[in-house]
């Protein structure tokens, strides 16, 4: 694999604290030369889910051998292992609590490692920011082109979160809602793949319902709409979304994540 | 224009979700060295006035050969064109909405083209996110030194939002609240120059009618009011705003966007 | 002192405005190869006291010869200095108002100035954005190995915020909660070093009464508690601090910078 030399960061800690300065300080202390790249640090507190969500739709985007450092955890300072996983074509870092579990249901793992030689750490290492103490200096390690298995042993089996799955029943497809983006879309657990082979190619003819709403057809884009109007359409990640243009489908539609909405052929 | 290969990006997409994160990681792949600025991400959604003034307080401070990669984009996926615009020093790269208003208004355009040259686009485009499948990778190469006549036909006319003008009747110059900041300081649409022209140079004789509240003269700096009081002064961007020191001019007074205020002299 | 030429940035001008990516443009403009990384710009507007905790927690972890630039500066315009301060492996740049108050208790200054040499400044300066028109450009400067003694004479004394002290009264030690941070975790003015000096080793033997909650023992990390309950324990900055694990200190308990809370020896 190539080295990006780059890091991308992914963590629960907000931006009102220093904890990603640091981290980001740590880094450039081990490997100035890398590139740090955001992808957000405001999962909401310790969730998993969320954050294993974030980073399944950014991490395709990112150039070979980017190591992905996820810091959403819980589980800090107690047993919970730290995992670091490598792709065809990226590597990520993360502690072992389902935070992967996407990665690993789309991608073929080649190499792993439960995270434990201490000499890739700071030297003093707290109870309460591993962020700062285990991820950042070993992020920066990898970035350099460290191999995992200089990290501690192979890891058989990772923790994984159990998925809310779309279910089938009586031609009615229904699915839910998991999660909304800053513009208020919600996003639900249905992709294109599976309405296309569910519906067939003619998605025009499906009737969604959201909590009562009926939409009828998919949209293609947002601007498509009427303003006021929810429609359905075909996200950015590849999930069915439901959308309000000029306005909120969380705050005006009353979604939320978990929300379930159907799906079925027809008006 | 020197290459300074650096890109300063604006958006309305927040950083909750990863949607700044994966134009970034579309950026790195295809331009390693290129040198990334957030001016701000947090343009009201679909504000694409806010954007404008955002932008033009910003693009002047910035190194020649800057890209400017703004994207606020209600219409994306629809027939609203994405334009690249040249100046003497700086690339401009919007959707066709407006966004560049201001910095037509105040540089000469030497060069201008439709963005159409799916070449520079991402291999898949999807009718949500043109941030990751068109600006992103566009501007990624025009920060490299790419030619604007590769992206596609020079345009000879862009949208142009309609700009709220002070207005002077009977010795009373009429303007509005066009900003509010982070601090809560209201900025408005008459800067230093207007005043110049139109009261002298001695500011400290003019009385500011905002709301019913009336300032006498102009103040130099915010330390220069007492806590609680509400000034007026020319602000960092040399356009006339309304602080209270220790407070916020929008919550203690009121102030909104599109909140007038009158300008006469004496008292 | 090695040269990074890595500026962190520190303010409360938030993320909502341009004001920190103009800084980073200047920045750009001046010293194009800086790493720039920001602690934060969500210090409460004008709150120095937390903006020198906040930078006291973070600049131990950045590399030798790194450069910080904090700006809150409630004076901007007035009759402040700003000053330069270098120690045996930093530099720092702030406005004279205390925000430097920790950095001076922890760290040996070998050098220092009155920033006042306008020739490192821009050439236009504003009355009330100096992060634009003179931190940034001195940062820039600073980070490429300029000598402080170009930017003005040695200063003698600096302002001092007064800093809270833990106070010990027949056989109770009582402090306070000098910050909050994005989890809700309520960190105190009392470091362990105190602590064990106070109590001894055996920090399970310690009673901590904050506003009627009594927590007996500390605990290693935020997973040992169950969910719902208070604990106390050392933060990752070295303090006290009261955390709720699946909660937040603030809201559930009520928990406020100024909160007064003690600790005594036995149940």
């Amino acid at each position: 694999m190539t080295e990006a030399n780059l890091i991308a960061l992914l963590t629960d800690f907000g931006l009102k604290d220093p904890y990603v300065g640091i981290m980001k300080g740590v880094i450039a202390g081990i490997n100035p030369k890398a590139s740090i790249i955001d992808i957000t640090h405001e999962i909401r507190p310790q969730d998993v889910l969320g954050a294993a969500l974030v980073l399944a739709s950014a991490y395709p985007y990112f150039p070979e051998g980017s190591v992905f450092c996820s810091v959403v955890d819980p589980g800090v300072g107690g047993k919970r292992r730290i995992i670091a996983l490598e792709t065809q074509s990226h590597r990520f870092l993360a502690p072992d609590n389902g935070l992967l579990t996407l990665v690993c249901e789309r991608e073929r793992v080649v190499e792993s490692a439960s995270v434990e030689e201490r000499r890739y750490f700071l030297e003093k290492i707290s109870a309460t920011f591993h962020g700062r103490d285990v991820f950042a200096p070993v992020a920066a390690h990898l970035a350099q082109g460290l191999d995992l298995d200089k990290l501690g042993a192979r890891v058989s089996e990772i923790t994984r979160l159990s998925w809310p799955h779309p279910q089938m029943e009586r031609n009615t497809l229904t699915g839910e809602i998991i999660y909304i983006d800053h513009f208020g879309n919600a996003i639900s657990n249905m992709d294109a793949e599976l309405l296309k082979s569910t519906f067939g190619d003619d998605l025009l003819k499906i009737t969604v319902d959201c909590k009562g709403h009926l939409i009828q057809g998919l949209s293609a884009y947002y601007a498509q709409a009427p303003p006021g109007q929810p429609i359905a359409l075909i996200g950015s990640a590849g999930f069915l979304e439901i959308a309000l243009r000029e306005g909120s489908a969380e705050k005006d539609l009353g979604l939320r994540r978990g929300s379930s909405l159907t799906l079925k052929k027809g008006k």
